[in-house]
This record gives structure tokens, sequence and C-alpha cells, in this order.
């Protein structure tokens, strides 16, 4: 294993369409033990974090209701934290990987500074962001 | 948040059908900075994990091959640890949670004492480990 792998990317979050956020929050927090670490209640898609610690440093579920994604078959997304967004971005354009969405500069309320999503060879959609440096 | 949450508590992997385990590994360690943690190549459904640090401590990606369910919709999962595996059965089905799986013993080779699969409100599977003591 190198380090810089372990340095440089982490899991942020699996995502999960839900139908009730309530009823979801109440469900990971009441009965397996996460908190609610953080929530954006006024989109159009109503999202919560679960978590079992802090978002910087625990992996999160990023649930989010309204999306009419709540059925299956899962409309979800696995996460990943990078430092190189930029770097990372050219790397997978280079290998041929598919792009549903290419590299682009966080809104001014985001905690990322860039975000972009990419599929893995079975299609599964994969978020990539890069944090906001402090 | 409480304490008890963070200590008992931790995510382990989240799973993904792959139809080419070896073409899955390659994306997730050459493009993506994981590394190989843990395989079980000689299983009916070949399986890999990979990740950005030890399993012991930091999530994974559990990929199995020869599931049959590697096309969408996705038969994935949520892999949850924690370290008392019959009180949290007993409070979730108190609380009417549906299982898949029920506790379990995990077999000899098995990382794992005990084991059990449920269902989260939109029907999204977790399965619920409990380590083995060392």
């Amino acid at each position: 294993m190198t380090n810089a792998a372990v340095v440089n990317f982490r899991f942020r979050h699996t995502m999960l369409p839900v139908k009730d956020l309530d009823r979801s929050v109440d469900f990971y927090t009441r009965l397996l033990g996460m908190s609610l670490v953080r929530e954006r209640r006024s989109s159009p898609t109503p999202t919560a974090y679960v978590a079992y610690g802090p978002e910087d440093t625990h992996p999160a579920l990023e649930l989010i209701s309204g999306t009419g994604n709540s059925e299956k078959p899962w409309h979800g997304h696995i996460a990943i934290s990078v430092l190189d967004l930029k770097t990372l971005c050219g790397k997978l354009e280079k290998a041929g990987v598919p792009f549903r969405r290419s590299l682009q500069a966080g809104g001014s309320t985001s905690s990322n500074a860039f975000y972009a999503n990419v599929f893995d060879p079975d299609g599964f959609e994969i978020e990539l962001c890069q944090p906001r440096e402090d």
C-alpha cells in the first residue's frame, strides 16, 4: 500500500436515493447509531448526511429525497475525496474512463472546490470531489 | 454525537456486484489510488476488497463477481461493523425492521463472529457484522 494513496484519497459517502428523508434519518440515527452531521432541507432534493463521526474524517451516507429514484433500481453513487482533482481527471480521461460530469468548480456555498462524476467499469457512478483549502 | 456511536459502529464496505473482477480491481487500484487489501479468488463468487487503508480501520469496496447481478439494477449493499450484534438485532426486531438473514455465526474462516442482514426503509440491504474478539 502506498502512503500517497492513503494520504490523498478517502471515501466520502455512499449515496442512497430515499423516499422519505425523515423516515430514513430516523432509521439510521435511532437504530444504527449514526448522527446527523449535515443537511440541506431547503433544496428541491432535500438531503441529509448521517455518519459515525465528523464528515471531514468519517465516511457518511448521503440520503437524498425527491429525486424520483427511491425505487430500485439503484441510482446511488460512491463519493471519493481527492486533493488534486484536475490531475486525477487528466489521468482518467487519458485512460478512457467515461465522464457523466466533467471537472467543474463547486458553487460558493459548496464544501468542495471542484467536482467531477465518472463511471466505473460496470457503470456505477463515482463522484469525485476536491475539498476547499482552508 | 454520542461517543458510544462513534466507538461501537463503523462503516465496513460498500458492495458492488461486478462483471470482471480483474478489470474492476485494476480500475480502483490503478486509477483511483486504492490498494487490494483482501481477496477470495477460490470462491464461486470471487471477491476482492479495495480500500485506502487497512480493512480494520478504513472503509472498503467489496467487489464480487459471478453473482449474475453485475447489470443494473443494483444488488449491492452497505456493511456496518458493530461490537454487540445480538443486542442490536434485538433492538431492530423490536422495531419491526425486516431481516433478509437473521443473526448467525460466521464460519470458522470468517473474519467476523456474527452476521445479520436487514433492509432499510427503502429496501436497501445492510449487512451487519460483529468482528471476532482477538
